[in-house]
Formats: C-alpha cells, sequence, structure tokens
C-alpha cells in the first residue's frame, strides 16, 4: 500500500509518465459533494507549465477525466477514479538512455529495486507527472476545506538564493495568482525569473522554497503522537519528487534561539486565546492551536540539466557521459506549490474527518 | 492508532509522565533475536540525563522491564512490552497550574483536543519521558539491523548557533561516545556546554541540530510513492518531541544551488557504482541509493524555561504570569540524538522487514 | 480505506455497474512476473455467464485492459490498474424503481448510509458486476502462487439443497471445468440444474455453497492473532456480494462433535509430519498447518427475483409492490466460485508476501 | 500488527499464558468516558471459570489493573492499558511436553512458524487466555456503545449437539444471566449440563454454537466493499481461539432457500421502515439495515482432552502417545460467549466511530 496516502480520507496513486494515464483514487470522500469535471480541471491547470521560462516546453494540455464515483454533480460516497491519458508522449531519448542512470533522478535506486523491469520512459513512477494525480484529489480536498472554512495557500518563498518578503496574507493571496512565479513579492519575482533565464541559458537549473500557510485551521486537530499533525503532513509533502527538506514555523533557526525568544505567549485578543507571535508555526504537541499553520519545504534543482553530466552504464559498468536533451522545467518551485497545496488539503481532510468535523453526507 | 508506527515492524506506545509507567509494544519482531534485559537497559542509560549542565535535575534511574515477548533470552514472535514503571515524580507544580498552558508546550492543545480530561501532570503523553519507550523499541531495531551490519549513528551538530565541525564516521563514532552532548567536535562542545550554562543562569533554554547518519544501507530499501525512504523517517522524527524540521542530504540548502551543483555523479569505486558527492543525503526517489544516508533534525529549545512568560488561565480566560520551577533540561539535544538513533533504526528496520533483509526466524 | 484489501498485497476497488468501468488496482505485486492481457482475459472469461441456465442474460464479454503497471510483459513492482469497460448497459429499469428498495438488496442500506447520492443504477458499487475487479487481480495473484506450487480450487458443493458427493482433488479438478455449475459430481449438478430450470419457471432463484480448496499450502502461513489465515480469509470472502456464511475445516459441523472425533491425530507419512484427517481444514491457531486448507461459503439465493414482492416507496414512505425485470443469474454459486478462487488466492499472496515466500523481483 | 485489531477503535493484544501477564491497549478511544477498574472488573468476572462442570479448575481470579489511560475516573483520550497478572501457574506439564504437539491445538504450527522459539508454556500466544485482553476492551467498548443504546448479547444456542430454543430478546436477556451455560433455553441448559457431565467423564470434550445479537443498531453502519460490517466482524470473531465458522442471519441455510423466502420484505411498522423477516441478520450489502444484528458462531470441542491421543515427537520425528492432564475447559462455549460479545462490541465502536456516531469528546 505505498502508493496509498491517509488514513479516512485516503488517495491511491496510479499511472506512469509515458504509459497510458496518470490516475489518482480517492476513497472515504463524503457522499453529497457538489463537484464538476471542471472544477477538478481548474485545479489541474495551476499546475500546468506556464508561460514563464521555468516551464517545460512539454505540452501538458492534461485534461481530466471522471472514471468512477461522482453521479449527477455529485460525490456518491463511492472511490473516486480521476485521470488524465498522457499525450505528446516522446520516449526515444529515454529508451536509448536506459542504462545510464541520470544523477539526481531515481533511474538508478528504481533499476536496483524493480530488478529493472520499472517502466523507465519518462522516469516511469518517479516522474513528476504523477503529481497531477494528487492536484486531481487536491481539488476535492480544497472543495470539502471549503466547507469548514480552512483554506490553504502555498507560493515560491526563495529561488536561487532569490527571498521573497512579503506581510500579510492579503498580499499573498493577490499577488501568487497574477504571478507566473507564484511568489508574494513582486521586486523578488522578477529577480528570480532573471536568475532563471540565466540558468536556462547555462543549461542548469534552480532549487527553491516554498511556504504553505493554512488558514482557519481550528485548535485540536492532528492525532498525537505518531500521526501528529506535522508528522502527517511532513510524510505528505515528501511524496513530492525533489523535496529535501520540511520545517515547521521557526524551522530550522530554532536552533540559534533561545526558549524564551522562541516560545509563543499565550494571549487573549477579541476575547480569543490567541499566541502573540507564531514561531510554532500553528502546531503544538502536533496538535493545531488555532493559529495560522506555516511549513516550509526545500525543493532541490531540477536534476534533468543540458550541461554534460558524468554517470555509468549500469549494464555494462563502464563510465559515461550524460548529455540530456528532453523536456524538463528549469526551476519547478512554482509548480511544485501547487503540489504542496494539494497535499496539504489531503492530510488536513483527513484529519477533519478524524475529528468528525466533516459529515459522512454533505445535505 | 495514532500511538502506533510502522507497517510490519510496528511500534506502540502508551503511558504517561507522571502515570504508573511508560511502555512500548514491539510487533512484528522476527523470533530467534538474542537479547537480555541488560541489552535493553544500556540503550535506555544513554538517554539518562547526564553529568552535563544541560540536563533535567530529576533522577531519571529508569529500570527497563520485559513484561512479554522475550522467553529465554530470545524473542519469540510475539508482541514485546517493555516498561520503564515511573519513580520520584513531584505533580505538585502541574496540579497547580493545570490551567495555565505553558507557551511552547502542548498543555493548550491538549486540553482542547481532549476537553480537559488529559492526564496533564508531567505533561503525560506529552512529555519527552514517552521517549524512554521509543528508546526501548530502538534497542531491540538496532540488534536487528546489527544482523544485517547497518549502523545508525546521531550527533549533535548545534546548539546556541554553535556549529560542530567534522571530518568522517570514524571521528563522529569516537567523539560522541567520550563526548555528554555527544557532539563530533570538542572544541565546539566546550563552546556549547558555555553557551547552556549561560542560558542556565538566565532562566532560559537552548535549541540545536542533530544529524542522523546510516551507515551500511544497501541500495533498494524505501517503498515509494507516499512510504519512500525520506517520507517515512521524517513522520518518525517528528514524533520525537521538539522536532521542527527534517531534511536530508543537502537539505534547505538546496534552495541555493544549481543542478550541476547538486547532482551527484556516479562513479565507480572499487568495481562498485557509488556517487563522488552526497547531497541527496542517500536517497533518490525515495530509495536508498547505497551512499550513507544524512538527515537532519531540528530541535527546539526546551519549552520549560525559568523566566516568567506570559499565558492565559483558560478556565478563566484571564491574561496570567507563568513561573515554571519543576526540572527540565536546559538543552535536550543531546538527550534527543539517543531517541533519533532509536527512530532512525526502528523505521529501518520497517523497511529492511518489508524488503526481506531480515528473515522470520533467526537461527 | 474501506475498498481496499490487503496488507503487502493491496486490492483497491472501483467504479460501478452502470458507470464508465469496473476497476481494480493490485499494489504490492513484485516486479518481474510475466503476465499479459490475454492471462487476465481468460480468469475473466471463467466468471462469464455461461451456457447454463443459471445465468444473466446480459452479455457481459467483459474485455480486461491493462491501464498501468505492466510494461513489456512483465509486472514493474509499480501499481497495476486493471479495468473493464461497461457496455450493454440499461439503466430504465434502475431510474424507474429508485426509490423501491428490493428485498436482500443494499438499495435501501446504501441509501441510508450515502443520503440518497449513491449511484443507483444496477445497483451501483453493489453490484456483483464489481467482482469483475477481484477476478483480474485474482489472475495476477494466481500467477503468482503458481510460482511457489499453490493451487487454490473452489467448486460447487450445493445448490438447492442438493449435495454434490466427490471423492479427491484429482476428481474436483477435473469435472469442475467441464461443468458449467463447476460441480465435482456430474450426477448432483443435472440435478441442481432441473432445480435451477424449476426456479427460472416460478420466478425464483436459488441459493448454495462453496467449497474452495488450496492445495500445496506450506505449514507456517497465517499472523496470529488478528490477522490470522482464518480472520482474514473470511473477511476478504464476506466482501463477494451474497456470502453469509464462512467456516474451516469441520466448520458447523463442530457443533455436534466431540474433542476426540474433531482433533486431527498427527502422524508421520513418509518422513513428513501430517495429520490422519482433517476437520481442522488446514489451519491450527490460525496459521497453516500444511494439509489442504478448506474453506465453505454459504451464497444466498439470487435477490434479484421476477416474483412479485412487498417494499416501501422509501421518498414517500408508502407500501410497494416490486415487479423487478432486469436481468439476473438464477443461481449466482457457480460463477462466484470464481470469485471464491480469486478472494482466496489474493488472501495467500499478502500472506506469502508477509512471510517471505515471494521474492520482491521475480527472474 | 497483527497483533492490533480496528481502524479507529484499535486494540493491541500482548502477553502470554504462563508469561508476567496478559494486556491489551485500547488506542482511539473518546476521552472523558467515566469507567473505573471496577467496571472493567465486573466484565473479567463474566468470563472467569464458573461453577458449571464445564470449565477448567485453573483458579482464574483474574485481578484487571489499569496501567495507562484513565485518570480521575475517565478516560483520556490516550491509550488505555489494561492488564491482569499470571498466577496460579504450572508450567511443568508443558516443559515435558514440549516436543509433543497436541493435536487440535496451535503448538506444532506455533514451533513451525517461530522456529521452536515460542513460549510454548500453557500455549504461550495461543492460550484463550488472551481472551482475557479482549474482554477487558470489551468492557470499554461497551460503556461506549451504551452511550448510544446499542446492547450486545452472546449466548449458547447449542452444545453437544443439544439445540436451545428460545423466543424473544427479553427471553434472552434474563435467562442466560441466571444460567451458567449462558443459555436462554433453561431445559436445554440442563441437558447441555448432563452432556458436558458425561464428555468429562470419558476424557472428551464438547462443542457448539453462539449466538451474538445487537439490538439498537441504527442503520447505515458498515463499510462496504472489504471493511463491511460482516467482513469486520468476522475477522473479529476468527480471532477467538476455537472459533471454526461465523454466519449472519440465515447463515448456511440459505443454501437450501429460494429468493422469494430469504428476501425480507421491506414494510412500515410505527412509521419506521423494518423488514417483516430478518433472514439477513439485519446486514444488506455489508451495511446495518436498522434490524437486530444476528451472527453465530461456531466452537468446536476442547483441543484438550485427557483421553490418550497420537502424535508425533517433533525433535525426534518418531510416533508419541500423548496424556494430556493440564486444567482444561470441557466446554468452552459458555465463557467463549463472553468473549465473542466483547469481540462484536470492539468491532462495532469501531464503525460507530467511523460514522461520527460517538463524540470525539464525551462530556
Amino acid at each position: 500500500m505505498s502508493n496509498s496516502l491517509g488514513k479516512l480520507f485516503t488517495i491511491t496513486s496510479f499511472g506512469e509518465s509515458h504509459g497510458k494515464l496518470i490516475g489518482i483514487i480517492i476513497d472515504g470522500c463524503p457522499a453529497g459533494l457538489p463537484i464538476t469535471r471542471q472544477d477538478i480541471q481548474k485545479e489541474l491547470d495551476k499546475r500546468k507549465p506556464g508561460e514563464n521560462p521555468a516551464s517545460t516546453t512539454r505540452r501538458e494540455g492534461d485534461k481530466a477525466e471522471v472514471l468512477a464515483g461522482i453521479f449527477n454533480g455529485h460525490t456518491t460516497g463511492a472511490p473516486i477514479c480521476l485521470a488524465v491519458w498522457n499525450k505528446d508522449i516522446d520516449s526515444a531519448e529515454y529508451v536509448k538512455g536506459r542504462f545510464l542512470p541520470r544523477p539526481g533522478h531515481a533511474d538508478y535506486t528504481s533499476y536496483i529495486k524493480y530488478g529493472g523491469f520499472g517502466d523507465y520512459r519518462g522516469g516511469g513512477r518517479f516522474s513528476g507527472r504523477i503529481t497531477a494525480g494528487f492536484v486531481m484529489a487536491g481539488a476535492i480536498a480544497r472543495k470539502l476545506l471549503k466547507l469548514i472554512k480552512i483554506e490553504v495557500i502555498a507560493h515560491t518563498v526563495e529561488i536561487g538564493g532569490i527571498v521573497a518578503r512579503y506581510n500579510d496574507f492579503n498580499e499573498i493571496r493577490q499577488n501568487i495568482a497574477s504571478n507566473p512565479l507564484r511568489c508574494a513579492d513582486a521586486e523578488a519575482a522578477r529577480k528570480m525569473t532573471a536568475a532563471i533565464e540565466e540558468a536556462k541559458k547555462q543549461g542548469d537549473s534552480l532549487g527553491g522554497i516554498i511556504e504553505g500557510t493554512v488558514l482557519g485551521l481550528p485548535a485540536g486537530l492532528g492525532e498525537p503522537v505518531f500521526d501528529s499533525l506535522d508528522a502527517e503532513l511532513s510524510k505528505a509533502l515528501f511524496a513530492i519528487p525533489a523535496v529535501k527538506g520540511v520545517e515547521f514555523g521557526s524551522g530550522f533557526q530554532v536552533a540559534r534561539e533561545k526558549g524564551s525568544q522562541n516560545n509563543d505567549p499565550f494571549v487573549i485578543e477579541n476575547d480569543k486565546l490567541v499566541t502573540s507571535s507564531n514561531n510554532a508555526g500553528g502546531i503544538l504537541g502536533g496538535i493545531s492551536n488555532g493559529m495560522p499553520l506555516v511549513v516550509r519545504i526545500a525543493v532541490k534543482p531540477t536534476a534533468s540539466i543540458t550541461k554534460s553530466q558524468q554517470t555509468v552504464n549500469i549494464k555494462e559498468m563502464t563510465a559515461a557521459k550524460l548529455e540530456t536533451r528532453g523536456r524538463h522545467d528549469i526551476c519547478i518551485v512554482p509548480r511544485a506549490a501547487v503540489v504542496v497545496e494539494s497535499m496539504i488539503a489531503i492530510t488536513l481532510c483527513d484529519f477533519a474527518l478524524r475529528a468528525g468535523l466533516i459529515p459522512k453526507v454533505i445535505r
């Protein structure tokens, strides 16, 4: 069941990059949620390679199809199966390089684990394309969370060493929509764009950091000790290819702080208990404390670059040079942010169902 | 089942800080593993508050007891139940402060989630004390891993902004044993000690970073896409109270790097395929690549400090001052490193069993 | 995850009777198993309504399609997705009778549970058609079991009170193939056929009993206490619509026996320990003992009959008469036997993987 | 995790017959349930060997102890750990017969599976004694079900071929309490007692059938397709040692019935939809239909008998005679009925939590 995630709201991923389709099954969605193919398509489109220089030239005009579980415009309570059919596939490059594992990719580990039987075309199951399924499931999760007024936003906060500055959620919400890099800081976005263009010229790629924020999360969500909010979120986020780190609130910065600085004092505001700072990122003891949940995700530079790289022919066990052509994103951070939103939404749906916040039938 | 972790090697945590006992059940351990109470005690002792200034003055002379699953000096294949009975308990402070949630602690979130029915004494289920159970389970996991020559080391790499420098694994292995801070850099350890003493004087606490390293891990371990090596490790590590971040290999540093820098080239060394750098931290596509696994964990400064703090009386909903006395660690990083070793070992045992690396009966 | 079954060899069912498709995902199948679409089709065809009077007139010329997880004629280790697309659908009867729950069917309970949002056409998720997915997954499971020489046979032992007599496995194996009722006793099969024809004339239906037998099962399979061989098999078998009872070995007959009769004596035969009788049905303490596993499954008479029945209009809450036309099996026992074989095979694959009997990569 | 059962209300069993203790952990119990040690003891006492001739002479004056999860007379939301410490142990017989597997027992299969490392004393993990843990967990489950007015009754309906007759639930409820055999039919109970005494004289044992009934179960409980009410109940019931069959409603009798007889017509009674018969045993499509749930469980005659039996010395692989002395129940049916009640209650709690029928905090 390593391709399934979640306890009460469970997604099961299937399909390969150059196979027939990329699919996802959502099991445990309450019946009666109004949803259309267009709702799912809209979310999927956000993940589409944009007009910005960061993206692949592969034309992923992905069209979401509902295969099961939605009837008369509503979820039925049965497993929902969503798919996008693969098109515009060119596997020639992959067939040629079958025994030349690409540095930074799963080619080698997959080869070892599956004895060479894996579908290596386009990275097979290890392609970023499988996240199309996550985003379709995320569309449903976000609809459910909307019912209980929980909003998930993910945005680019760093690319190639350029750090975005921003003030509040309204600013973030507005700017990321208008911005192909999903960055709340327009000035930083310009610099990031320049850095991406420069990397492209060099045949190189860039990494970055995404920040996910959840507003409207009530206090009391999360199941300690092992199914805590942070544990389950981190697990879900590490399923996104290229993620190398996850931190909550102050994150790694805590190593440089004292308890008196890092502890968030409890205060009363408008008759409600809140904390006057949010170093905890909205989580105490694995349970939400009612403050905005803040998580940051490190995304490595795209492993596929056109610069020549050193590898090994694993069939002949000889040194080899790799010159990848293919079509790749220079920096996947902006598109990954859409996936981050989905994974957070999916995880929170699971917790909301465990806490009984969402009814089994939506009327 | 939020108190259980693992699929084939499953631990179930129970017990409270000031209750009768702290316990752990290990289900799925192969039969025939030779193990004694002393083996478990030895591991548990590593977690004991040391002679260093960082630790609590609570005398946790914890004695491991085998309640089930070990017979004639071997595991039986049945669930193993291990416990430490609580002694030297002083709950007075907690009873007094029952309605004054301590900043940075789970008091408030637990109160909301469990409607005030939780055992609040000593933090109850949210105390670091529950990690005594993790360490006992870790003792068994480490024994199993030893059979297949996998070694797990965790050491302090940063405390209060002081960063340790070190060269190789032999150095780490040697130094951390001789050092109450489990730090591979003796010079840094001295500075950390001074920083801890200074924080103690101020009634404050310090955070830090732990690095976990796994040697001898064969390529091919890990179950993508959701049960990947990094996903499951991060989930397990976030169960340790005070952990705020987890990163693998280059971690958050990837945001400042190019693909050509971050990709680890494949080369042949002694007829074996290896990578010439290890920015991936031993994991590609969620599967081990045969290089040392490297994970770093951010540990926040102990939430309990003696400095006066602002809080709210949650019964009367009025502002309040908190002056914690109690007995606390100034910096839990060194002790948490022992728990990190355990959680890594436990997680790897699960993967080793899933991969069929450990037989069902050890003869 | 109520639509998923199994721990290491996991199937996930999706699709509805009159929706686009019936599908199944198999997660955890080792890589390298040679398998073709035809292998799956062959198994699926066994479930096809036959030329015998027992079957529906719905022409289920189901064509298995591989959507993911099989590449170059082998499993890849990735999730396998198999589907049959629905054709020859006539939902008119169902739309008309939407608020008239059919006695013996899940119409009413589904309506209550899913608030009327369920896909009621053709029984939706509650149709026997979903077992087409089980059988496709069973095709893969049976291929895997064949590698370790485990054979699963299920045959009709009773229909409409007529009991089959048979002597040994060779007889069963031969006869059930030649016989549209999958009955080892040709004489009984003739009487069953007559009884079915009589029931058909009366607009009625018949129930029966299926016996599943597993040959070649090694001793030591099964995971007590809750994941025992009998517990998991019974759980899997109750997923087949219309199953009302499951018994192992002597089954309910034990209520009339003494320990001295029911205990199977241990003896040595050909230098091997066996039992001289098999009242245990091959299971002791939830673990296989090396003898043939024997399980019997009670299958109720098809709930759909053309005889007039009493029901309630659940929208108007008034008494109503139900005259089902539709196209139904008079007795599903022979077709259910194919599904029984599949569910047993799927469950045993899971246990074989848990026991490490099947390698992770088949070479 | 084969020693854990349930998804949201999870029990984990540990301990051995002649080890230190028999224990159970209940994870997922809502906080705030008022419960005392005495509540648990009362339930445990029902399982105690009675004054009737059916029971063992081992004096199981089991005393329930709360080790964790209950505080100030209420559940805390944390895992509850309950234990009984083993006393009055005599392992001599078992040590002597270590290599002589008892027919009908798990001695042989356990030996094979665990390579001889299992705790064989008193049957170890395979002893009926582990059901003491089930009954303690059942005490909590029953308390929870009482909150939502669900009542579980299990009673003896057959022993040694003698069948009990009874009319309604009130009769059952009254009679089983007054009757050491938990039989609703006083006349049948007398005959059963005579049969048990006769079997005792012969050094033999008797099997029987238990009927479990659930009153007050609302329609809509159960999670199809694999986690259906019948599937999960059967799985839970097969965890009870000696169970060889489980059937719902008409059960195996369906093989002799026509659809027109077996279908339960829907009718309106007191403005409520009910069925005029209950052949379905309260379950349609794996979901409760609001009628009483009826399940029957076949319990084999106690495997331990004093009559001489044929076995094999598995160390020397030679034929051997077994003369068991020990202290055993002649017929475990009446005591098993208490365990049946517990397993049903535990399973229904899980479903009630999944359906959101029980709040997360009980106030």
